[in-house]
Order: C-alpha cells, then structure tokens, then sequence
C-alpha cells in the first residue's frame, strides 16, 4: 500500500484530517514522566495510545529527539517503530525538512523511509527537483515540500515576486506541475497564511496539503478549510502539535491532549 | 575564542583554505575496514590523522552517517569528538542543512552546536532570518547559508530573475547586509558556477564564503580562487571530499587521501 492509498483509508476510518506534532520537548513534558529511562517515548505513547482513532496521522519533528542526543534520537526510533507495530493504518510524516545534492539525499532517504519507516518526509525546496530525485523516486513514499511555511518571517524570500508571482506559488506550480511525475508530491502551507493557502489551492487542483499552524501558532480552523479544502471536502492534513500534546502538563495530560484532540478534528470535519 | 578567530587562526598556521569533506559512505570506505565495529569512524579517524596538518576544517555531512541509523549517527558523534579532542585548532563545520520555525530550531542549535559540538552549520534559507533566529544568536559559532548550490538543477529555483537579479544574488545580499549583525554568517557557494561565485563576491565584500564542488564534481581550482577570493587572497574554505578521502580503497588510502589533499592545499595557494 503506498502512501496515498494508506491516507485514504485511514481518513475514512478515523474520519479525520488531524495530524497530532509529536513536538515531544523534553522540557515540557509533564514532571512525573521526567525520571523515566526514555521520557519522550514514555510521553508519546501515552499520547498516541489516547489520540490514535481521532488521527490520520502522527508527524514527530526531528529536532526535538536530535536536541536530546544519541539518547533522544532513539526515542524517535522508539516512537517510529511503536506507531509502525500498534497502529500501522496511521500515516507517519517525519518532519524533518531536508534537502541536499542528489547522491548525499541517499543517505536521508535511508534513514527517514528505511531506518525509521516513515510514510513521508517533509523538504526544502531551494536545491530543486534534480537534487532531491532520490525521494522522489519513492513512489511508495510522500515528498513533502515547503511552500508558504507557517512563521511570521516566511514572506522574506517566498513572497519575492518572480514575474506576476510570489516565489511560493512558483514552487507550488513547479512541484506540482513538474516534479509529481510518480503522484508522490505535496505542499507544506502555514495555516497561519490563509489567503495564500487559497492561492495555492487554485494552482494545484486535488493535491493534498500538509497544513500546520493551526493550535498554538494561531491558525484559524474555519478560514483554513474554507481556504484550504480540494473539490472532493478534504486534501488536507491539518497539524497541531503543542495545543494538543501540551493541553495538559499535569497527571490528566492524556485525556485532555484526546479531549483537544477530538475538538480539533469535529470542528475540522465541521467546515469540510 | 569564536569561529572567526579559530579559522584565520588555523588558516595561517596549516596555510590552507582546504577543508576535507569527511562524506563517509559506508559503501565506499575499503573493503578492511569494513569489519571493524566502528567502520566509519575507524576510516575516519585514519583520514583526520594523515590530513590534519593539511586542512583549515573538517566538513562531515550528516547524510552519510544518519544513512546507518543510530549505529551510523553515534559514529559521526565519535567522529566530531575525536576531531575536537585531538586537533582542536581545525574548524569543524557540520554540514547538516537544516532549517525550521523559530522554536523548533532551539533544538537543532542545542544538536549541531552544543552536542555535536560543531563550530559552524549549513541552512538553508528559505524560511527567512526570523526563523533561523536560534542560529543567529550564537555569535560563537557560524551559521553557513546556501546561496548558489553546486549541483546541476541548482537554477530552478536559484536562477528566477527577482526585479533584476536572480534570487541566489538576492539571498547573498539579504544575508550578508541584513542577517550579518553578529559577523557570524557565511555562505555555500558551488565551485561549479565561477561566474555565479564572482557575482556573489561582488555583493558581499570580504565575507567567507564556503565552497564545494572542486574535485569529483569537478569545479576548476584556479577558476574558482579566482573568482571567489576576497580582497586579502583569503575568504574562502574550499571542500573537496569524495576526491580526497576516496582517492584509493586500497590498503594505501590513508597515503593518498595525503597525497590528494597536499596536491590541492597547494595548487589552492597557488592562485590566491
């Protein structure tokens, strides 16, 4: 089952378009998880074994395992393999905004889709689509590529008007149009920016969009789908990480990380 | 002593601008050591020992250790240890490519910077300053942002014309006028584009930038020094890799890499 297949099904059996961030800082997971042998893990266990039939899927973003070491990055394995053995119909996104020239992306193609069994990785465009054919000739994988990125400062370079265009809607044509030969592209776009999200849904058609910044960064639900929704009310997977994760950092962090959870995705299903 | 200090430092005492790119494919290094428990630090350590007084800086891409897991990650681990315990003077640049929103970015500084211990790091831009702002504050260390990359597809995105200049002139000027305030930014310039390098140099005065793309991808030496140098003959690091750390997989390797590096330190000085 290749990964638009494995979306599908899981987005009609969830009912869901929410992605849960598993942005599992060590410094914000709750005290009494803190003495574990691998807190991160411990912690997104919890959360994942609360939130999983609410979900389409789980996008764990590297830096936080990478700030902890050796020791924090096998507790991203650790979370990898958990999601992969109890819930293998969830999709998991590594959030790991790579890129380099052709033969050295190998090397992360193997580590994000073999050694931690990703379904899809996130990626910067600036090297283009010659340098980044190593994941793009997975066509059991999803590339995910940065288009209107969520933070204040994304317009510095992406709003750069390249003729009658702002830079991002370019890379949302070439991506879309050029580099998803195998039906293996999508596009990250900020909730944070919905009038550009419309933009780029008029330019890419059906394609589906990985849209964070909803939650903590701001993003509006309502305007998001409105803005962000394809022909057939989904072609999106909506992330939110520390409003659902970090609802709670108290003993009852997992019921209220579900009970946000489970917000989240009925007034997302709300708007479809 | 911050990055600054530490390479004009080295640059005098090895007089070299040579880095050693240390791109360590488990699939490349020689059949012998392929045994050992540690392959590529073992093949590493050998390389540092017979280049050291050859190189202003080691450059290992992260790429080519995340490709064997956390067996591959503790080896590029052993590897920056062994570098910094032994030849302290030499800079260690990790070429890591990174790049996220602001807070996630804490964690990657906290990987590259403190556990790693690397001296400077390779972004990427595309997220503008505000978000590389973690980075930026470390006025100890060096943040290294790609400009004109060196492969061949490099133009699809570098090359669109922003008014009258294209965006990979664009980002030189952004980061060497804007994002520059701690005089702890550098940028990737491919050896594989001299026009484009002559152009960027034009832009940012005596900034060092950092080029690959010499030797097996088979930039010009004297093209590039002449091209790329600054107003002190100075002003670059010039990373061959696959050409210096793979010249033999015989038995010999260590002599050659030498030999390869030696031959490239000098004809680099040759042209400054």
């Amino acid at each position: 089952m290749n990964f638009r297949q494995k979306l599908n099904f899981i987005v009609v059996k969830n009912s869901s378009l929410l992605c849960v961030g598993l942005d599992s800082d060590i410094e914000k997971i709750p005290e009494h998880l803190q003495k574990e042998h691998y807190p991160q893990f411990s912690f997104n266990k919890v959360i994942i074994d609360a939130t999983h039939d609410l979900v389409c899927a789980y996008k764990p973003n590297i830096a936080f395992y990478e700030a902890g070491g050796l020791s924090g990055i096998k507790q991203l394995f650790k979370t990898c393999e958990y999601i992969k053995t109890n819930y293998p119909d969830v999709v998991l996104i590594v959030d790991a905004k790579r890129a380099d020239i052709g033969t050295t992306n190998v090397g992360y193609v193997r580590f994000i889709f073999d050694e931690l069994g990703a379904d899809a990785v996130t990626l910067h465009p600036y090297l283009g689509q010659e340098a980044l054919q190593p994941f793009l000739e997975r066509e059991d994988k999803m590339c995910i590529v940065l288009c209107r990125t969520s933070n204040p400062g994304a317009g510095e370079f992406q709003d750069l008007m390249v003729g009658d265009e702002p830079l991002y809607l370019h890379v949302a044509r070439r991506v879309s149009k050029e580099w998803n030969k195998k039906d293996n592209c999508m596009l990250v776009v900020g909730a944070t920016y919905p009038e550009e999200l419309a933009k780029i849904r008029a330019i890419v058609g059906d394609m589906t969009l990985l849209v964070p910044g909803v939650g903590a960064q701001g993003g509006d639900v309502e305007k998001t789908i409105k803005a962000g929704k394809n022909s057939k009310g989904a072609g999106m997977i909506i992330n939110s990480s520390r409003g659902i994760i970090f609802a709670s950092n108290g003993e009852d962090f997992a019921q209220k990380a579900r009970s946000e959870a489970e917000r989240l995705q009925m007034e997302i299903n709300k708007y479809r």
